[in-house]
C-alpha cells in the first residue's frame, strides 16, 4: 500500500470501464543528470524486484479501501487475489545511464502497471541518485578511502540503508552502518565518538583505553578539546607507550573540525616526525566532492575521507527526478498471438516533459576502436540496428541531419527481468555490480564525460522510424475532439 | 541493527573496561534552523519511541558481531539481554524549538545511551526536517490546501511515510500516500496521472470515463496536451454534459506543467463564465514557498496546491543536522540514592560545536501579558525559575550584561518519556500534534519568528550557574595531562 492513493483510483476506473486485461506499456526514465553531471549509476533495481515479488494487498488494505466508499466491490475482489503477470525489463544496476532513456520498461495489463508506479520510482530515484553521487565523491579522492558516515542524517531508515548499499555502487570503500554490512555486505567499520572521549577523566585515559580494548583497529579521534596540543600528543603517546610494546601500530587519527587541509598537513609532519608514517590521517565534517577537489588542490595529506550528509542527501541536488510514463497502449483490435501496440503521447506545455512514444529498445553504441560508448539509441522495439553505417538514425536536436554509425558495435541496455510475472533474471553480486561500474567508467565511458563541470552531452539519437511516430503523433496534438 | 558500527565497538569498550553500570546524559539538539527559518517543529517522537520500546539483539545480530572477532564474549552475552533501562525526556512533537536546545536527553547506563545514537537522530532529524518544510509551505500557502504530493522522490519508503506524516504535522491538508492514510490517519486523496488521459483514444473520453466512476470526487488533469484549448474545454464539456446530467459538480480541474500563475488566471475565467465558480484549480510542478510566495504576488487564482519534491526532501536544504552529546557522566564516587553527574563538554576547533555541558533543564519564558515566548532559557536540572524577576541569566552572545526576566511565565519544555526503561508517556493522536503546532504559530511564537527572510533570532539564554560550569570547563581547556 506504499502506492499513491491515485493509482488506486485510476485502477479502479480501468477495472469499472472493462480495460482489466488491456495491456500497456510504461517506461521509466529521467531528464536530467543530478548536479549538472555527464551521467548516472542505475541502481535500485534489487529493491525493486523483491517489491513486485510480493505485491500483494491484506485483508486490512481491502478493507481500508472499502471504507473509502468509491471503490467498486469487483475491483475490491481483483486487488485479493492480485499477482504481477506482465513483463519488466530494465538496465542492469550499476549501469551508466543518460537522461530520456527508459531504464525500466513495464508491459502488463495496465492496472498492474499503474500500482507499481510508486515504488518503483521510490526505489530507483533514491538509489541511483545515491550511487551517482557517491561516484562523484570516489572519482575526486582518486585513490584515497571514502566510508560513508551517513546514516544519522538520512532521510528515514531505510535511506540509510538503502542509501549505504548505493554509496557502495557508486564506489565507496566502506560504511559505518552495521545493518548495511548484514544486509548487504557493505563492510562496516567505525572507532569512537567524541562522547568516548569526554566519558573518561581525560583524553589520554580514553586513548589508552581504547588501545588496549582495540590494539588492531586503531584509530584514534583527536579533536574533542585540541588537535595539535592535546589530541596529537596523547595519539602519539599512545601509539609509543601502549601500542608498539604489544608490537601493535596505531592506525590512525581522525579529525571532524577545523580547517581540514592546514591541520591534515600538520599531523602529516609530526606524526612522521615519530615514526609513524603507517598511520593514516582520516577527517570528516561536510565533505563532498567539491571539498575533496579544493583539499586536493592545497596539498592536503589525507588518506581517508569519511563522507555523511552530503552523500547520503546527494545534498547539493537531493532529488531525482526519474518518472515513468505511459509509453503505448495494446491494440486490442489486433489478431494474432504477439500483442500489437498503439503508441501513446505526452505533449505538455514544457517542451522538455513530451515523451517518446511506443514500445522502443534501447541500444548503446560503441566504437569497435577505442570500446567508448559514443552514444544511446531509441528505436522501435522490433527493429534491429547493424553496426556498419547501415541504419539512418535522427539527432533530435538537429533534425535536418541524417547519420549513420561506422564501425560500431550496438548493445541493447536492458535485460529481461520478469517474463509473464516469473522473475527470470538472476540478481548479481553487490560487489560484481560495484566492479561494474568500475570497468565502465574506466573503460566505455568518455572521461569527457566524468567531468564536474559542463561535461560531455551524451548523445541520445532516435531511429527514424521511431521520429516518425513521434513527430506524426505532436502533429496530430491533443486529439482534441470537442 | 540500524546503528553505527561505532556504537558497537565503544560500547564494547565501556563494557570491557568495567563501565557496564555506569550512567551518562546525552542531549540531542541541533545548531542551525533549516532554510535560514526562526525555528524547527520538533517530531519523530513516537518513531524513536517504537525503537527504543523493541531495541534488541537477534542471534543473527550475535553472530554477525562474533564474526568480525573484535568483540568480547562478555559483552555480546550482554548484547543477547539488552532491555533499555534508563530514562528519557523530550519535547513533546509538535513543539517548536530553537537551536541548541535539548530536543531529547537520555540519562541511562552509557551502553545504553550510545546504542541508540543513531537511531535516535535518524528518527528526529528527517521528520523534524520535513515538518518544518511543511510548516514553511503551508504558511505561503494562506487559507488554501496544500496536498504533500512527494512519494515518488522521497528518499526511500520510510521517507515517503515519515515524510508524510511530519507534513502532516507541520499543516498539510493530505497527502498523496495511501500507506500513510492506514498507518496514521493522514487524509489520502488523488485522482489521476497523465497515463489516464494518454491511455484512452482521446482526452475527451478519459475525462467522460472518470467522472462517471467518481461522479462525487472529480479533478480532472488538463495539461496532457493542450490546457486552454484541449484540456480546459473537455473538463468544461465533461462537467455540462456528464456531471451535471447526474447532479454533480466538477470539483476540479489540475495542472502540472506550463506557467502556474498565467494559466490560473485564465482557466479561473473561464471556468466562472461557465457558472464553474466552485470548481478549484489545483496545481503542481516544482511548487515550494518561495513559488507560492510569488504566484500570489502575481494574482494567481490557485486554491490548492500539490506539493512534491520540494517538501518531501526539504530540498533547499535536505539535512537536517541534529547532533547527539554527552553532556555529563555519573560520579561513581558519589554516596546517596540519587545519582550525580559530572558535567562533560566538546570543546572543538570550531566554536560553534561547543557542547551545553551538564545534566540541564529547558524552560521557555512566556510573557503574562501577550502570551509569547520570549526566550528559551537552559539551567542545571535543581535549578527552579520564578516568573518575577528574581532568576538571574546571561546571553552568552553578551556576557557582560546580566538581566531578570519580570512578568513572566517559565515553563519546562521537556516531558517524561521512559522512567527506569517504562513508557510513561501517553502517545498524543496526530492530529492532536497537528493542532498544537497550529496553536503555537497562532498564540505563542512571534511573527517576526516566522519570516522567511531574517527572522528573529530566539533568544536562548543560560543561568548563572550552568554559566560558570561551562566557563569552568572552558578554561581547563583540553584536561591535557601528557
Amino acid at each position: 500500500m506504499l502506492m499513491d492513493f491515485y493509482e488506486l483510483t485510476m485502477a479502479n476506473g480501468y477495472f469499472v470501464k472493462g480495460f482489466k486485461d488491456t495491456w500497456a506499456v510504461f517506461d521509466m526514465f529521467y531528464r536530467k543528470n543530478p548536479d549538472n553531471g555527464g551521467y548516472v549509476i542505475a541502481a535500485g533495481l534489487e529493491q525493486l524486484i523483491e517489491y513486485v515479488q510480493n505485491m500483494n494487498f491484506t485483508d486490512d488494505d481491502i478493507k481500508y479501501l472499502e471504507s473509502k466508499k468509491i471503490f467498486d466491490p469487483g475491483f475490491l475482489e481483483y486487488l485479493r487475489n492480485f499477482k504481477f503477470t506482465g513483463t519488466i525489463e530494465a538496465v542492469p544496476e550499476g549501469t551508466i545511464v543518460y537522461p530520456n532513456t527508459p531504464l525500466v520498461t513495464v508491459t502488463a495489463p495496465v492496472i498492474e502497471a499503474q500500482l507499481m508506479e510508486t515504488m518503483l520510482l521510490i526505489c530507483i530515484n533514491f538509489q541511483s541518485l545515491i550511487a551517482t553521487k557517491a561516484s562523484r565523491i570516489c572519482r575526486a579522492a582518486g585513490n584515497n578511502v571514502i566510508m560513508e558516515f551517513g546514516a544519522r542524517r538520512a532521510q528515514g531508515p531505510d535511506a540509510a540503508i538503502y542509501g549505504a548499499r548505493a554509496c557502495y555502487i557508486g564506489g565507496v570503500n566502506a560504511t559505518a552502518t552495521a545493518l548495511a554490512d548484514i544486509n548487504y555486505g557493505v563492510p562496516a567499520i567505525g572507532t569512537m565518538a567524541h562522547s568516548w572521549i569526554q566519558f573518561f577523566p581525560s583524553e589520554y585515559e580514553s586513548f589508552k583505553a581504547y588501545a588496549e580494548v582495540f590494539p588492531d583497529a586503531c584509530t584514534l579521534l583527536i579533536d574533542t578539546y585540541d588537535i595539535l596540543n592535546s589530541g596529537l600528543p596523547n595519539a602519539i603517546k599512545v601509539a609509543h607507550e601502549v601500542l608498539e610494546p604489544m608490537g601493535k601500530r596505531l592506525k590512525g587519527v581522525r579529525i571532524d573540525s577545523g580547517d581540514l587541509a592546514y591541520f591534515s598537513k600538520k599531523i602529516r609532519k609530526r606524526l612522521d616526525e615519530e615514526g609513524l608514517e603507517d598511520c593514516n590521517i582520516v577527517v570528516s565534517n561536510s565533505v563532498d566532492e567539491y571539498l575533496i577537489d579544493s583539499l586536493n588542490k592545497q596539498g592536503a595529506r589525507i588518506n581517508s575521507y569519511g563522507v555523511g550528509e552530503r552523500m547520503i542527501t546527494s545534498k547539493s541536488d537531493p532529488v531525482f527526478g526519474g518518472v515513468y510514463k505511459l509509453a503505448a497502449v495494446e491494440d486490442v483490435t489486433a489478431d494474432g498471438d504477439v500483442k500489437k501496440f498503439i503508441p501513446k503521447i505526452k505533449i505538455s506545455e514544457n517542451v522538455e516533459k513530451i515523451t517518446n512514444p511506443g514500445k522502443k529498445k534501447l541500444w548503446r553504441i560503441y566504437s569497435k576502436e577505442t570500446g567508448y560508448g559514443l552514444a544511446d539509441m531509441l528505436t522501435l522495439d522490433y527493429e534491429e540496428i547493424d553496426g556498419d553505417g547501415v541504419t539512418p538514425f535522427i539527432d533530435e536536436t538537429k533534425p535536418w541531419k541524417k547519420m549513420k554509425f561506422k564501425n560500431v558495435i550496438a548493445k541493447p541496455l536492458q535485460v529481461k527481468i520478469f517474463d509473464k510475472g516469473e522473475l527470470v533474471y538472476k540478481l548479481p553480486e553487490l560487489k560484481d555490480i560495484r566492479e561494474f561500474v568500475k570497468f565502465q567508467l574506466q573503460n566505455t565511458v568518455w572521461q569527457e564525460e566524468q567531468r564536474f563541470a559542463n561535461p560531455h552531452t551524451h548523445y541520445l539519437d532516435l531511429s527514424l522510424e521511431l521520429y516518425k511516430v513521434k513527430t506524426e503523433l505532436l502533429s496530430q496534438g491533443s486529439f482534441n475532439d470537442n
